[in-house]
This record gives structure tokens, C-alpha cells and sequence, in this order.
């Protein structure tokens, strides 16, 4: 709508009738204005325009869209790299931060604000590091601090309790587990903070590939608890950040 | 086969040949070996014949098949009854142990031989209660002293570990919970027991009337639970019972 | 452990010997340990100690369990209520703030601090309703104010953009929707805010009571969604709040 | 039954009794009605009287297939062809017009009469432009223009609406979308179209390999919609263009 | 948008400043443009702007729906009305055309114009008759005539076929059945035009209330058809019309 | 098709032209033929050309149909009759069979031949009883002789064992299960006939209303066992007594 | 029970008292006895003692097997056979009959009986016919003559049809079928004998490698029909050799 | 909490105050108090602290925890290992223990003490000799002699008749059974002993890798049975072993 003044002033200089000029605000209006309202917003939002989804994508589809972002001075989050995806990044991009065991590649260039609480990462067995890495990854890229609190399944409930005092100052926590999904309502009834719940598909038999996990968590008898998608440590990451921020006044 | 021996005193005294003889052992032998093998087999087994699955039995069908259990000298319970079944046994049965809230009745003339140890049956929350009041009451029914910890959700851990030092005396547990079923799992990690897990039909939604629950049981990260059928406090009750009066060297 | 001191004291004072002092220190610091460190941060985490889940309780059981906190100096909430418990309750309570739509009722003896943000309640249907009133009365509960948007589901887009403005000055969003359940995915795509997204049983056939919705919401292709059980209003308005204050600095 | 005539004119002409013909109209009448009945409508009804499905037969086997159709002077479709499938088509058919994405070859000898307007194609990610690419070229090779609006997934409405008054244009819509599946129904409630909408397999987790799509379409809240299985472009470009030639008025 | 040319004027009448007018417009023309985009677009398409959805509506709430909509000098379609409303519907609408069968009430006041080929519902049992006379009041409703074929199931192949001949002169077809689903299979290889399949919740065990009937529809190997969800009949209806009408060159 | 003689000796007598009796004979041989192919076809296979299933139909229609059915001189069979529909019809036929356990009525005004072996249905539960007599009282009703086995559940194997010799003697079995639904693959490696297994939806819990027990019958370990729907008690008798008269000969 | 004389004549000669002698009875009755009835039975039902099922079998394994089978005089089939297994088979027996298509290999040393009539099998497409061979192979292989009936789908049911007179002359059918699985229900509605559905894994999406399939068949609104489970041919087979051998007076 | 006693002792050297001394103590015993109620009972439970479950490990990090095991003095158990790591480990560890059929490795350094009786394991089928033989090899690792009772499938019931004797004596019982599951509810039939059921993934079709055969499980109709989650062979040879030391008196 930026030439909506350029239109009133040809209706000044009479170039324009009224009907003229009326009739040519409103073409312009209608798709400029959905423009405006919808896209901007979204790239102010995040700080991060696009997250790479990699799944699905060639190593140089996802090389060209990092590039493109990059020339527009812009951070870039890759995730869900296969093994050639990987291997081809990190030749592309020497000055690449490359994350192999969570699958993800981050290039920083100019590191963003940083909120002031940080963001808790618990998770419950060694096989849910990856997930965990991921949404670790993901806050930390895009302005949080983290802390991660690993092997804290509940059936060892006392690893658990021995980080409770730190777990405890976090602004937000992600609590990440496998099997029957255990973790966030044991964890929701010990803290006061609001709490992302990601299922993983670490199991097997009757687990069904994180299914019975995720069904688990949505039935949290603890309150505070939602939850992402499986195996989704980059939503839980976002979310926790996005909460983060907001509590550190950064936003 | 009691009569093999008569069979064998005819051949001896001449009144059957070695033919008929051999061909009256085998008709005997069949069918009767059959009954002795298998019947009174699990008659000993129990110490309880039958109990009485009340669900789609009238009134008076249940008074009846209890009736006959008195008869033969039988302690009787009864389970599933609805309120209809209740008031018209609590009318027939002066004598009978009726809950209501278990929806269950006992009629016990002779005490079975107590066990040595106790069961521990604990449960998470108040909606929890009717399931497993019917595993506390078969247990006892069965010859077991049964020890009750309620309200000892994974929420509200603290409750749970006010108990621990009286629950780690039990010699077999049964941990019962609805919603995303955590209690096993938490509790397995902190005992010694063999633990039956009874999922129940308590939550909403996503809860699918207990499957949920039952999946995670099944997916438990803790060793030694094994797992019932929704709502199934009769089976965990008869099943603790069992292990109980096995650790006691009483059979 | 407030007898540590005590014990101490009697240390001091000759009345017991070293051995007795620790051994008896011991003893009362483990329940005691575990009753501080879990049970009265989690009365401070919510400002409201315990929420009255009204489904499977008796209309006498809730009323009891209010009065039990009332005397304590709470404010009640009671959710899930039946037509019998709204009816003996606005009896038993004339004080109650009574919502038979959102089946809940509030007794608010001493209103919670007011957090500084809003929380924004869109939700799609007509049929959704409760299920947001039920999330915007736990929310108001605990201290947040709420704005409500109503019927913006997404098949007439043209209502959700005409509250735009007003959606995204809101510090978090609660979406509550049934059948497909895209509103939190296009409404995600709009706002800045984090979101909890809320599936109805709402809708019929392929629906499954809501369970098509809750595995959309699962899957949204859009960032900053959560999402909590099906017609889990009171879950969604409990997560809304703890960000909301947090976000205002409140906590 | 082209022949009763002609046993009539036997019958005339003293050539066959009475019996004789009433026994051979009998004997001819039944299968040859079925046949005329059944099967020329199904060749007329399509233009294309075969479609090659390729799953599960090797490239011998299409090619052959493909081979009789041309030598009957049709066009050839293949769909879901494998990789191997493609190469060898590739060499045996220079002429064919192969479109790897999409999985698919055709062979257009003698173009089908165009209807008038145009079957449009809306998609969501890029991850869905495969089953995309499979419903446009079908449709196109069957006699309808199309025209394709990528990139069109909900979380960024402004890309979708700012296709809107060309999408407006089409006589028929194909709505493609993996994930949550909301395309459709945001869709539904812009244009005036009837609309075939094509979840894919696109998404992970609770996704279910695109049940979770399904089941959402299947639930739209706006009207006008239908849908046909995962990934099944085929049969939505089939659908579109049946649909497309009605309101053409080329049938 | 109606007040831009307003504002020029003012502009032009030196009331406003350039710079005040291009304010203004972009104020007026953000929500205005988005309602007139999408609204009445919406209320053109059907010709019928609302249709009151009876499920989870007081009969007093669907008649203040339906008085709202008369005054509006509007038709009215109310379906899935309990009998309650049916009851309460026939009182407060004596010119009111009910349709208990079809749980479904028509006021038609000024006859929408008619297309001019047919809608054919053919349906396979008897209990699926409700759900095709949705379909078939829903699509004669909004303008296009309809023949009905019953007791078409495929079990007695014979029925069907001798309807042929005037099945297929039908514009569009809506295929109606429960249990095994396989009516549009079979129809969809004997006809040319495009066929709406409506699963029907009639059947019992495995059928799981139609979502087994849904499954095998989505499955059909035959082209042409698209499925709506269980029961849908006002979905198959109003689609089928939209197609006719295409077809019938009245669009 | 049986007039075409009859137009024959017109077209002989000249009273119909060539083509005019072509075109009479092709106007008959069409539908003509295809219910005679098909229709008369069903009739003479079952000897019940139409068994009324009570489900979703009144009292009243039922009767009707029955009347219809005795008019035309055939027995009728009526099952799913519920208790109003039980007791309308016990008043309206008083010579009629009512099977209220089976929800069944039979009037059999000229029996059926009876073919010579008989068909062994053998049941787990007296909560099964309802599904097995649906099954036995339909075998007889179609000519067969039926002998009964019940309570032989695979717990109690020595009732199943102490009539096998008995069992040994059907021609073709039935048996009917809840539960686990295990009868059928302990019966099938123990005799020699057909197996026709029924599932029932006896059961709570995770047996999901019979759908456990069918898939545990679809899974049989042993040979010779094929499964009806869930509660199919009429589908296995009319199985049993199909198989058993073509092995009796009477076919 | 061979030895019971034996011991007799000892009781005889008087090297045994009565006493021993019966314990010796009791002892050798009881394994014995569930050795003839139960095992002897099984080899007598089929005439096939054993067949190999290949799945997880190595080839070596199998190899065993069939030659133990072999010089115990008996037949071999052997099926599921993965690809390494049919060469190695084909190596090892030159004189076995191998069938890759249908992953089975058969060596007839001694033909069974031929029963009189015959087994049809039918099948839907040709990704159908694995499965088809399957059955029809056993079938043969256990003495059953069998007409096969390929390309009957459904969607072009003049195929099926122009085969109906011979089909019809079938003791026992078997129908296989993918995807929306109608054929089966079409098919009984046209025929007199028993018919076994097989359900097969062919079809995509929504299929569910068959259980949609399966579950349609379950829901056959025709009568006649039973199941067997996914890919089943051989249990298909098995079971109609059993009937069809039954109707043959050969058993 | 070992330094009570140290800081009571400087409390009465007037090196700290009362004051001090208190908070000393609060500070030391809430982590402390933690650590030992929970962790070293947990070591204490089974005898062997921790087993290797080596899914989702490499060959590598398996070698490490098991030499830290061996270095502690505890035996070795790793399972659901590999062909890599089978192999790398049996290089690694020539003193160890490999069961490659079983997927699992033992070193065990110090035999752990023997319980008086014995565990049966009783497995239907060869496929199911994998899950069974992890039961069996876990058993023995902990301390249980166990017998083994192989091919026992409910098809051929005299294999498992055949065993009785044997199998009433064992203390407990472990039933491995695919497809349909009936095994547990047949031998709890016959037997005294508690039973811990495994379903095993074998099956096909309808089996859902072991997901019918857990279900069936699940329902079992005989009393006694608690089921462990698919092929979980580890644990339910835990689970017997906890229950056969409890009953030996050894715990």
C-alpha cells in the first residue's frame, strides 16, 4: 500500500479522476494489504524468517536455500540432516556449527539477543539425547540459554531429584521421553514452570513408534504440561524460547 | 480311574479275561483321566473353586450359583455386581460382606490359612479406588493381608515417599492408576517387589477408557511389572495373592 | 524438619548424646525432607492448591471438599460438574459463581493478583463453547484477564481477520476448535504469541470424539503450537495463566 | 444380442423351429447383453480405457502393456512407476513424455479434446508437489488446462491469498496438503468450486503416514469438499477433470 | 470499501490532508477489504448463506436461527434435529416441510432457480435411508432435481442393474451404503458421471459405526469416486448439487 | 424370458413385424434376464429367500414383512429383535417360535428337508450363550440338525475333552468365543470337520467390544478355521448348514 | 496304552501285585492316552501331517524337514518361501514342483485322492494372484481339482460375470481381493456354495497393508461368506479342499 | 547424611551456633537423604545393577559399559545385540557367554546364589524360541535354574499334555506365544503356578506384530496370568526370577 500517496497525489494533479483514483486504491489494497498484515509479522516474530526442514530434501537443495539465506544476512537452522546431508554441509559450510547426533547444522552470524531466564532441557534415557540435542539447539539458536539434564528416567527417580534445585530456576523446561512417557508428570508436580511435554519413538512392541508415549503425556495427570509431536525437538525448542522470551520482557 | 483297581481284583478272580480287562482300563482311562488331571487340579490350585463374575448374570442367577457354593461348603465371591444385583444379595445373604464401592460380596464361612507376608496395594487417585479395593478385598478374600496406599499419584510425588518405608514391607505390590499410568514405573524404581499393574478406566479424551493407560503400563522403563487388563482389580488381587502365599512356603 | 532445631537443643542441654541427636535427626529429616520439598512448592507454584475435578465425585463430595477449602482461606474451583452437582451446589453455596455452560463453579474468597497481560480465547464452533469457557474461567481464576473470539473457525476466515488487531495484543493464546482442528495452524501463522491449542469432541463419524482433532493440532505445520487433551479447557486456561504471569513479571 | 435379427430372419425363412430360436436368443441374450451392457460404456466413458498402474509390475511388463495401447491407437498413462521403471521406459519409449517427479509417463499420440476451463491445483509444501505433479498431469493428459498454485500451505496464509482471484477462476479445485490437512477447509470458505481434496504422506510422528490428514479432510468444517485416498493424485486429477468436462459442457 | 471515494472527496474538498487521506484509507481499508473478500463471496456461492447444523442446538436456538434467516428473506435447511426439535420446529413453522426420516426441517420461501440434469442417490439398504434423504432434500433444497434408487445393495446385484438405463442419464451420482461399503466400486465401473460415496454408520462388530464402510470407500479401485465423512449426507448433497450445477451451465 | 416363445408365435402369426419383435424380445431379455440369472438364483440356494434382520426396524414393520413372507409360503426367520419387538410379535403370531435368549423368532409352516449329518456348536461362556443359539436355532431352521456344547472354555479343558468324542461327529462346527477367543484354535487341532469361528463381544477392557477376540480368531494357529463378523451368530449357522447339506448330499 | 496287557500278564504271572500294577496302569494311561487321542487324529485329518510354513525358516532348515517328510512317505509343501530358499529348494529337489509366483514348492511322491467336485478361486487383480496360487496350489496339492478365475475386480463386473456359468459349478469358492474388497460380497450374491474370502495386501494409503480389506469382508452384507486372515492363501486353500473333499462324500 | 554426626560434633565444640548447625543439616540431608533411600536400595534389589540394553548402542559403547561392570565386579548382561556388536563383543570378551539366537551376551565372573526351584519356560512355536530363550538366559543370569518346554503351541495340545508332569512342579511359569496367545489361557488352566505371559511379534496379516497377540494376552479368560510388552523376553525372565527367589525363601 505504499503507493497509495502516489495515487492521492495524481488525484490531486488531476491526472486521476475520483472514481479513477477509488477504483485503483482498491486493486492496490487487496492483496498489497494481505501482504503486509500477514507476512512481515511473520518474519518479526521469530527473529529466524526459516527454519530448514531437511527431511525430504537433497544436500544441494538444502546448501542453496542456506546460501540464499545467508546472503540476506540472515542466521541459518538446518534439521532432520541424513547422513549425505551432513556430510556435504559441512564441507559447504567450514564455518558451520555441524550436530551430527541431533542431525542439525547451525550457522551464526550474527548471534541474536539473548533472554535473560534459560530454558531446562530434561530428558530420560540416553536414547532421547537426540531429541533433547534438538530442542536444545533450536532455544540456544535462537536466544536462549540452556541447561540439560540428562539420564533423569523415572524409574532412577533419585538422578531426577539430585537436579532438582537447579531444574528448579529454570523459566521453562522441556521434558523429553521415550517408553510411557513418565517424565513430565512426575517432573510438572515437583517445579513451578511451565513445562513442553516431547514424546519420542524410543520403545518398542506396544510403544508404536512413540504413539502410547504421546498418548501418555496428553493424559498428564499434573497440570502445566502440553505437548508436541513425536520425535518434534525443534517445536519444543521454539516453544520454549518463544516462552522464554517473553518472560525475560525481551519481547 | 478309582475303579482300575476293581477292574484288576475281576481279572484276578476270573470273572474277566486279560481282553476285557485291558478293554475296560481303556474306556475308564480316558475320560476319567482326563477329570482327574485337569479338574480337581484347579480346584487345589485356588482354594476358591469359582468365584462369580457377576457382569450379565441376573440376581438371581448369582444368589443361585452362590447358594450352591454354600451348599458345598465353599466361601463365595461375587464380583461386578451392579446395584440391582447389591440390593437383592444384601437381602438374600444376611450373613454376606457387602461393598458397594467395589461392587463385590463375600460370604466366607471357613477363613482360608492367612499368609505370611502382605500384599501393598496402591493406588493413585480417588477414582482409582473401586478397582482397587477389588484387588484388596480378593486378595484378603484368598487368604492375604493386604496393606492400602491411596491417593499416591506421580503428581504429587511426596505422598507416594511418605509411604515408601511400609510399602518396601510388602512382598508383592499392586499399583493401581488411571490416566497416563506413571505409578508403576515410578514405584518399580523404588522397591523390591514383583509388581502387578492394573490399568483403569479413569481419564477422558485421549485416555480411550484405560488403553492408553495399558499401553504405557506395557511400556514401563521399570524391571519387574507385569501388567492386567483395564479395570481387571479381581485378576491383580488373585495374582498377588499367589506370589504371596508362594513367598510365604505356604503352598 | 521444624525439630531440628529442637533436637538441637536437647543436644546442647545434655539431654541426649551425639549418637541419640543424629539418629534422631535422621529419622524425622527423611518424610519430613520430602513433605517440605515437594508439597509446599507445589501450594506456592498455582496459588490455588487444589483444583475440584468434579467427574466421579458425588455432589456431597464436592460440596465437602469446598467447604474443607474454603475454611482453609482458598478459593475453589470445581470443574466437571453434573447437572446434580450445579444444582446442589448453587444451594449449598449461594456465594458461588455459577457457570452451568462451562459446567464449573468459582467461590473467590480473595481475588489472585492480576498478571499485566491478557490471554486470547478463540475458539471455532458454537458447539466449542464450553470448552473455552471452561479454559477462560480457570484463567480468569488464577489472575489473568482473558479476551474471548468467538465462532472464528476457519471455513469463514473473514471473522478471525477482523479480531486480528485485537488477537495480537494478547501475551498468549488458548485455540479451541473440533472437527479438522486447523484453527491453531492458521491462526499460528498470524501472531507472535505462544499457543495452546485445545481439540474438541466436537463433530461426528471419522471424528472419534475428537481424536482426528488432537492428531491435526499434533501434526500443525505451523510453529509455537502445544496442544493439551481433548476438552481439556482447564488444562489450556492452567498453561495460559502460568505463561501469562510469567510473562508479567508477576512470578 | 446384434444377432437376434438375424436368428429371426432363420426363423422366417424355415431355417429353425420355434424352439430352436427361442433357445438360441435365449443362449445369446445372456452374456452378450452383459457384455454391451458393461464393458463399451466403461472404454467410452474415460477416453483413456486403461491407466497403467505401475506398482508391482516390472518394466517389462508396463512396457508391454503400453505397447498394446498404442497399437490400439491410445494414449498411455503410467503411474507409480519405480525408478527402474522409469529408465527403462525411458529407452524403450523415446517419445514418451517422462516426469519423474511425479512418477509417471504418458504418451500422447492423439491429444484429447480440451474442456473449457481449468482444473486448478492447490499444494501446500514442497514435500507434497509429487502427488501434486500426479493429479495435474493426469488431468491434463485427460483434456483439462490446469493451472498449479504451489507453496500454499496455511501457517502463511498471504502466499495462498494472494493467488486467490486466479485460484477463483477454476471450475474444479485440487486441494493437496500432508500434516494437519487445514488446506481444504481454509480453501472451501474462499472460492465458489467444488473441490477434491488429496492428503499425502507427508509428516511424521502422529501423522501416521497420512491417516492423520485424511481423517482431518474427511472432518472439514466447510462445504464442498470431498476426498480421495493418501497420495492418490491419479484420482483426484481423474475426479477434477470428470468434473472440469460436465461443466465444459464437452460430455 | 465504500467510503474511499468518501474520503477522496474530502481530499479533493481540502477537508483532509494527503497524508491524513492515505491514513484513513489504510485504516478503512484492512478489515473492510477483508469482508469483502471473503464474506459475501461465500454467501454467493451456495445461494443459501447458512444451513443450521441441529446437533447441540436447543429447539429454541434453531428456531431463532430460522426466524433470523426468514426475516433475511432467506430459505432454510436445519438438519440432524433430535425429536425434540422435530416436535418443536412443526409448531413454531406450520408452513414449515419436515422431513423426521431425514431428521431434517426445509422452509422454502422463494424457490432457487433449478439446474437442469439430475442428481442420482442410489442407496443399498433400507437403514441407509435416512442418511440418502439428506442427500437427496439437501441437493433439491438448493435447487437440483433428484431420483432416488433403493434397495440397491450389492448383495442382490440385480436390483441395480435393472435401474441402469436410468441411473446413468444422472449429471452426478451419490452413492449411499453402510457395512462393506462396496456400492460405489461396483457402480462407479458401470457409469460415466462423477460419484459422491457417503458412508453410512449401518452394521455392527467390525464396522466400528461406518469407519470400516469409510476405509474400504476410500480403497475403491474403481475412478471417479470421492468420499464425504459417515453419515454425511447433507455433505453428498450439497456437492453433488454444485456439481450439477457446473454441469447445467446455471453457475 | 419366459414370453420369448410367446413373441416368437406372434412375429410367426404376423402379428409383430421382424423389428418389432427383435425389439420386444431385447426389451425383455434385459431385465428379464438379469433377475432371473441372479434373483431366483438366491432364492433356490438358501431355501430362506429372505431372513428379516430386526435391527433398525419397528415392531410394526417387522410384522408386515413376516405376513409378506408367510403370504408367499415361506418360513420366516426374524433376528436382533429387541424386547418390544419380542413381545409385539409373540401377540401378533402366536404360532410363532420366540427365542427371547437369542433374540430371535422362527414360524415354520412347512419344515425344511433336513440333510443328514449335523453341525456341533461348541461355546466358551454362558455370556456367549446368546450368539450360539443365534447360530444353532438358524442351522436348524434351514434343515439342519444341531448339537449343542457348552461352557467348554480353554480354561477348563477337561469339559472341552470330556465331549470330544461327540464333537468328533459333526459334520461342520461352530464355535462361538469372547475373550481371547482361543476355543477355536484348541478345537481346530483336535478334530477333523470345517471350522466357522464367531467372535463375541464378550469381554471389557482392552477386548475392545470383540474386535480382540476377531483378531485372535484371524490369527489361528490352527488349520481349517475361518472367522465371522462379531457377534455374527446367524452368519455361522447359515455357513454350517451350507457346508453341512452339500456334505449330506441333500444339494 | 499299547503296554496295558502287558502289565495285565504280569499281574497274571504274579511278578506284579495288584497294587503295582495299577500304579504302573495310572502311570503309562496318562501321557498315553493324550498321545492317541489328541496326535494320531491330527495326522489322520488332513492327509497332510505337516506343512512347512518357509517364513523365518532358513533354506537349510527347511531342506530337513522336507526330506524327514519324504522318507516318512509322505507329500511336501512347503510355502512362504523367500527367494534364496526357492533356489536352494529347486537345487536340492530336483524333483519338486516350484512355484516363485507364489512362493511354495510342492513334491507329490504319492497323489491324494481327487475329491469329486471342484474349488473355485477367483480373484480380483493381478497383483491378486500370488495369494490365488497359493490357495489353488494347497488345494490341488490336497486332492482338490480347482478352476481359477483371474481379473474379476469389481469395477469391471462384465469380466466376472461372462464367467458366471462355470463359476457357478463350483462345490466351494474362494474369492480373493485388495483394496476396498468387495468382491466377495458381489460374488455371493450371485452363487450358491461356501465361499472363503481372502483379503490381500494390495492397495496403498488407507489400506492399511490389508486390515481395511479385511475388515470390509468381515462386513459382507452377503450370506455364505467367512474369512480367513491378510495373504492367507494356504488357510484358504486348506479350507476349501476340506469342504469340497466333505461334499465329495470323500471323507 | 554421614556428616551429621561431624557437624553435631562442631556445634558441641561451639564452632557453629544452633542456628547454623540447623541449616547445615537441612542443607546436607534433603539431596543426601535422596541418594541413599533410593539409589542403593535399587543396586541392592536385583543383584545385578544395571543391564545392558543394547538397541540403539554401538558395538563400541557396549564394550565400555560392560568392561565398568566387570571393572565394578558385577557380571554382564547385554541384550537385543546385533550381528555387529554379536560379533565385536565375542572378540572383545573371549571369556563371555554369546547366545546370538537370543541377541544377548552374558559374563558372569561370580555366579550369583541359586533359588531352590526352578522357572518353566513354555514357548509355542520355533519362531517364538528367540524371546523364550532371553527369558531362559535372564532367569539363569540372576540365579534361577530353568526348565524349557519347547513347540507347546494350543494346535497341538498333546506336545503340552505330554509336559504336564514336568511343568506343575515349576514355582513359576513363563508362557512365549505369537499370533493368536492362547497358550497362557490354556496352561493357566492346568496349572498351579503364577504365569508371566509374552506375546511375540510372530504373525502375519491381522497380527500386527504381536499387537493381537498382547491383546489376546490381555482377555484371557484363566486366572493368574500378568503379561509383559511384546518379545520382551528380558522381562518377563526378570520378573519369573523375582517371584521364583521370593518363593525360595532366598529374598
Amino acid at each position: 500500500m505504499n503507493n497509495i500517496t502516489a495515487i492521492l497525489r495524481q488525484l490531486e494533479e488531476g491526472r486521476l479522476s475520483t472514481e479513477e483514483a477509488a477504483e485503483k486504491i482498491r486493486a492496490a489494497a487487496s492483496p498489497a494489504l494481505s501482504h503486509t498484515d500477514i507476512d512481515y509479522d511473520r518474519l518479526e516474530r521469530t527473529g529466524c524468517p526459516e527454519v530448514i526442514y531437511g527431511a525430504g530434501k537433497t544436500p544441494v537443495q538444502i546448501e542453496e536455500i542456506a546460501r540464499n539465506l545467508l546472503d540476506a544476512g540472515q542466521n541459518v537452522l538446518a534439521t532432520r540432516l541424513n547422513e549425505d546431508a551432513l556430510l556435504h554441509l559441512s564441507g559447504a559450510f567450514p564455518e558451520a556449527d555441524m550436530h551430527p547426533e541431533a542431525r542439525l547444522m547451525r550457522i551464526i552470524s550474527s548471534p541474536p539477543p539473548q533472554a535473560a531466564g534459560f530454558v531446562g532441557i530434561v530428558s530420560a534415557g540416553t536414547s532421547d539425547q537426540a531429541v533433547a540435542e534438538e530442542a536444545a539447539l533450536t532455544a540456544e539458536f535462537l536466544g536462549s540459554r540452556v541447561r540439560r539434564y540428562r539420564d533423569c528416567g523415572v524409574a532412577g527417580l533419585h538422578r531426577l531429584v539430585s537436579h532438582l534445585d537447579s531444574i528448579r530456576e529454570a523459566t521453562v523446561l522441556v521434558a523429553v521421553a521415550g517408553m510411557e512417557g513418565a517424565l513430565p508428570s512426575v517432573l510438572a508436580g515437583l517445579v513451578k514452570a511451565p513445562m513442553i511435554a516431547v514424546p519420542t519413538s524410543v520403545g518398542y512392541g506396544a510403544n508404536f513408534r512413540g504413539v502410547t508415549t504421546l498418548l501418555a503425556m496428553m493424559n498428564s495427570c499434573a497440570n502445566g504440561v502440553s505437548v508436541v509431536n513425536i520425535d518434534n525437538g525443534f517445536g519444543a525448542g521454539f516453544n520454549a524460547h518463544l516462552i522464554n522470551s517473553l518472560a525475560s520482557g525481551s519481547r
